[in-house]
């Protein structure tokens, strides 16, 4: 062990500090409540929680005070932009939870506090009830009232002043009255709501405690709610005689629509180096007419801020975004900071890049392996703030040509702080702007990344297969303070995690996992259109790669290929913009079904219950008894109740929590809208 | 909803502040790790944690950096009355936990960072192996390893510097080798430990980052590990015709150390007020010789710092103090701050009660129950300054007589600000001094009081009997950050409770109600000799209240009746002394026993194995397969063990996890001592 001194400065203890009561501020000696526990907030209001335009951010905390007295919570709230806070009451949710919320109607930060202080009158109306049930005499305690409510008229300002005064004035009257024998008039007055009214607008507030300000950035709604269709450009010519372009992309458009995407993600678009490119399959021998992977970006024809010249040009970029954002869909462009080394970077800043003893460039590794397309830009540089400078200059660029989806490659390869600059700086003029963390690393790292500031996150759902894995991950995501910042994003395939489940599985398999993406996380995506048309060969036995991946070769995909799941896409689809349920996670709920191959659960929003039953090996049938928790759902349990399966049509009557269910490869999960007098 | 100011300032936004990447500092730019959710801690290291003298303080936190590069974490930690930090290296534990710990030597506060930095040199180190045994070049890599150990002879003094250049010239000339097809010399530089601790003595801390200072209170051993006996001294005679004194209980102090006792508990012993004096079993008739609650201070005879005349002197008193300590045993004082309407504080101190309208004082009520005998202190008064010192006065007062732990009655119904300044202020002279809370209320408030500084607590153990009701209790008590500041005291009985198991139940129930107390906890007490002599009428079928309750009247116990369960109390305090498991419960961990009515856990320190078995229902006949999960017990499944029973002293020899237990009302427990090879 080793004596050094880290930190330098003195620690003053609180103890040290306080040890004499004359140095206890007057406002701490008075102060009652605490105020604690305070959602949603990340580490203790260190980052911004995320909220989204037009849903409410619902507050809680942990509020208590000693003794028995009653207590008055309020939330006070406020746009960034605006200097005046409005407030709400808070209400008492059980176990000394206080709660309140309140809507966003604009995009951007929003503060909010809570005040609680112990409220006196509201103790002294409460305990009166309770003698006179008991039959106790009132009078003393109305005088006592009485001078809560002068006390209350001496600070009140305006016509609250005279009438304060002239209820004080009453039950000093009632007061005698109770003495001698008739305490109505008393416990009338004490009932008053208009005084009760009165007394909440001019409140005592010495004991008060105010919390710490914490802050919410709002999102627009498509942060928590958004259906994604990455697709590679080069792929999407309809004659397979010749790659596809940005205009094919544009073509390919009214077919993504209709299948109910709102996200059209899009690989990079940048040229791509020639040194050391890629083969098919990842092969580090590149044949002739060898495309190269879409990730190793730059050449003589530019790097992150040009358009792969094969793919077209940039008013064929920007009438595709005009066009997609005609049909209600965001292109999204893939942000990969990284270079071939044929990118123009490499001569104009070699600063930027780790150069090794003997002149030559490290290019990107996790020795032994070797990336040798890539030079990955050196982040402990000194030279660091031009490079971050340049980076975001990448993304001012793109939403110059109207980008507002990013889907960031690796971001947990570049320092944490670097985003935690980035997305705030862009967001502070650009507040409509959504960053996709495509992190598959360790959790810590995945959630650092969502509080850091981004918008929302690729997760393990991909490799979450058995009941138990599913639901301890969504109650981690949900139901813990996680939720407060990270915002999920299932995939059930990506163009480099072919799981073993699909490539196993058959069509009913490939149904059953988009059902559970699009259902249990109110964000999901698909890589397409090799998750339609259902491809699953793998490179090699073993292996999560593609084979013949599109990062390596252009495809062409016939998609009106028999068989496609198009339908299905659209159906599924179409019931989450249909049923605010699916628009959001916090209310997701599993249910018990006696077999482990089946998983249900529910999601509700206000008049809408969704209940989802799938399976979870859909290469054969599966039955058992589904126990439905019909209280959580406000189901009567006397009554019949009907669901209606939005996959196929199909409606079904049921009465009481428990029922039979069966799925089979043909009909792999049930996407119930469930209907119930009084839902 | 309104528009108020609550909080008036302007509140900064992170992105406004740093949205220029020249206004980001230079040490934020470079920074790599994350260090966050730091244990122990509480709410974020607002309030100190607990620690005890002798035991290790064990910190964890999650640190975690962007990329592959290992990490070198430290924990640095001193004393709070000395300047220099101690450091020791920290260690991953899994999934970015990394974890280090220090002993406290002291008792007082302590202060602990961590300190994380990307470690460039063993990154280096790693990857060279990897790339050897790849059978990849290495020459050039050995020149990178041979800038970066110069580098730190630039940074070094003293010997390393010239150690570390020479090294540095090594690998230069063992580049020099590898490029001549011989990498051997360069790799076992590259793995010489006196590099690499010459290396981590001269680190490189431009990517660093240290977490803020976290502090943690060490108090005495006992504040973790006591055994607590309640009794009245009023009811100490051994003369069935006369009271108990201070004499009496100094007479009894053998009996409690024959017991395994270390801290005696005794109720006020101030004298009495006589105003509305409560008679036998709570009757507000009070009838001639009525003795009357000690909890009713207060008389012309004295208040707080005084000794009820009935039970000696001053000095009976601190010769019972000097007694118990001879024997290793604390005396306890109850704190209970109310007053009797005869308390001398009520003439002279009005202004710290509350008057009503009638000109008479406010007495306790929990509307409509009232109770007549006591004042309570009114903290809101405006001379709550005055208030505060004189009850620490009170403390300070039975400090000076001797007194080290104290017993709070009720503290939830006194301001919580209030003891956040009394302990810590009391402590700051005496840290060796214990406060337990007596507050039977709501989690939230029981968690808060230990939160700002109450030592032990009470808890709901009396009223968790069921299995589930106790491992889920127990879980949160131990297994989350409430054990960072949260030390339970189990009570199986107390002179307000009298739990409807023991009501109901025979000797085996109490036996099974100690055992769990016991080793569940490491603090546990009882309130004797009701207790030891199985006292079990209550006052009225329902109630929790004991028939012909102390509290109101004088009781003589035959303290040899048969059947007392004296012997159990030593066997079980004998075995809490010898065996460490017993005295923390950090590593407490349930096992699965195929009945609802058994329970069975283990305790584990280095070099002892503690398993309990014990009956949920004592009343009958309980058997059923135990599965112990050996691998957490580091038993060898293939091969014997034994258990030794220290209630009995049976042996058992078990092979593997699963074994066969039968309890009953004779043998209501097994408190085993496991032995096995190499445990």
């Amino acid at each position: 062990m080793a004596a050094v001194d880290p930190a330098g400065g003195n620690v003053v203890s609180r103890s040290d500090a306080e040890s004499d009561v004359a140095a206890v501020p007057e406002a701490m000696g008075r102060e009652r409540p605490v105020v604690t526990g305070v959602r949603p907030s990340v580490d203790g209001g260190r980052y911004p929680a995320k909220a989204s335009v037009g849903e409410p951010v619902v507050v809680t905390a942990d509020i208590f005070s000693d003794g028995h007295d009653e207590l008055a919570c309020v939330l006070f709230f406020r746009p960034g932009d605006e200097e005046r806070w409005t407030s709400t009451p808070m209400a008492a949710l059980g176990n000394d939870v206080w709660g309140a919320q309140f809507e966003v109607d604009r995009l951007g930060q929003h503060h909010f506090l809570i005040r609680a202080a112990v409220d006196p009158f509201a103790t002294w109306r409460r305990d009166l009830c309770a003698r006179a049930e008991a039959g106790q005499a009132l009078d003393v305690e109305l005088l006592v009232g009485a001078a809560m409510v002068a006390e209350a008229a001496a600070r009140a300002k305006g016509p609250d002043a005279e009438t304060l005064q002239a209820r004080a004035d009453g039950l000093r009257v009632a007061a005698a009255e109770a003495c001698a024998g008739d305490p109505g008039r008393g416990l009338e007055l004490a009932a008053s709501p208009e005084l009760t009214a009165a007394m909440e607008r001019w409140p005592n507030l010495c004991t008060s405690v105010s919390s710490p300000v914490y802050s919410v950035v709002a999102d627009p709604r498509r942060a928590r709610f958004s259906a994604w269709y990455e697709m590679f450009p080069r792929s999407a010519s309809p004659d397979p005689s010749r790659p596809g372009t940005l205009a094919d992309v544009e073509a390919r458009l009214p077919y993504v629509a209709g299948l109910g995407f709102d996200t059209l993600y899009l690989p990079p678009i940048h040229p791509i180096g020639t040194t050391n490119r890629k083969g098919r399959d990842g092969s580090s021998v590149c044949e002739a007419g060898d495309p190269g992977s879409p990730w190793a970006i730059g050449s003589a024809a530019g790097g992150h801020m040009a358009i792969h010249p094969d793919l077209g040009s940039f008013d064929d970029f920007d009438r595709l975004v005009r066009t997609a954002g005609e049909m209600g869909i965001d292109v999204a462009l893939d942000l990969a900071f990284n270079c071939s080394p044929d990118h123009p970077w490499v001569v104009e800043h070699p600063e930027w890049f780790r150069h090794l003893p003997d002149g030559t460039i490290r290019y990107a590794e996790n020795p032994p392996k070797r990336y040798e397309d890539v030079f990955p830009l050196d982040f402990s540089t000194t030279h660091w703030r031009s490079l971050w400078a340049s980076l975001r200059d990448v993304v001012l660029f793109w939403i110059g040509h109207g980008v507002r989806v990013f889907r960031v490659d690796n971001p947990h390869t570049k320092p944490l702080r670097f985003w935690e600059w980035l997305i705030p700086s862009v967001k502070a003029e650009h507040p409509d702007v959504c960053f996709l963390s495509e992190a598959f690393t360790r959790p810590r790292v995945m959630e650092h990344l969502a509080k850091v500031g981004f918008t929302q996150s690729y997760t393990y759902f991909t490799w979450r297969n058995e009941k138990w894995e599913l639901e301890s991950y969504l109650r981690e995501l949900v139901d813990t303070g996680v939720a407060d910042y990270f915002r999920p994003n299932f995939w059930p395939n990506t163009p480099d995690i072919l799981h073993e489940t699909l490539q196993r599985g058959g069509r009913g398999v490939f149904v059953a996992r988009l059902v559970l993406a699009a259902t249990l996380s109110s964000s999901f995506g698909i890589y397409g259109p090799a998750f339609e048309l259902t491809e699953r060969v793998p490179r090699f036995e073993g292996s999560e790669e593609y084979l013949h991946s599109e990062k390596y070769e252009v495809r062409h995909w016939d998609l009106d290929r028999p068989g496609t799941l198009a339908p299905v896409l659209s159906a599924v689809n179409a019931a989450r913009h249909a049923h605010p349920s699916l628009q959001q996670n916090r209310t997701l709920r599993f249910h018990h079904v006696e077999h482990d191959r089946l998983i249900a659960y529910s999601k509700t929003a206000p008049g809408d219950v969704i209940v989802v039953v799938a399976s979870l090996d859909a290469t054969q049938r599966h039955e058992g008894m589904l126990h439905l928790d019909l209280d959580q759902l406000g189901v009567d349990p006397e009554r019949p109740y009907e669901l209606h399966d939005l996959l196929d049509g199909a409606r079904y009557r049921w009465r009481g929590g428990s029922n039979f269910v069966a799925l089979d490869p043909e009909r792999p999960a049930h996407l119930f809208h469930l209907m119930a007098p009084g839902v």
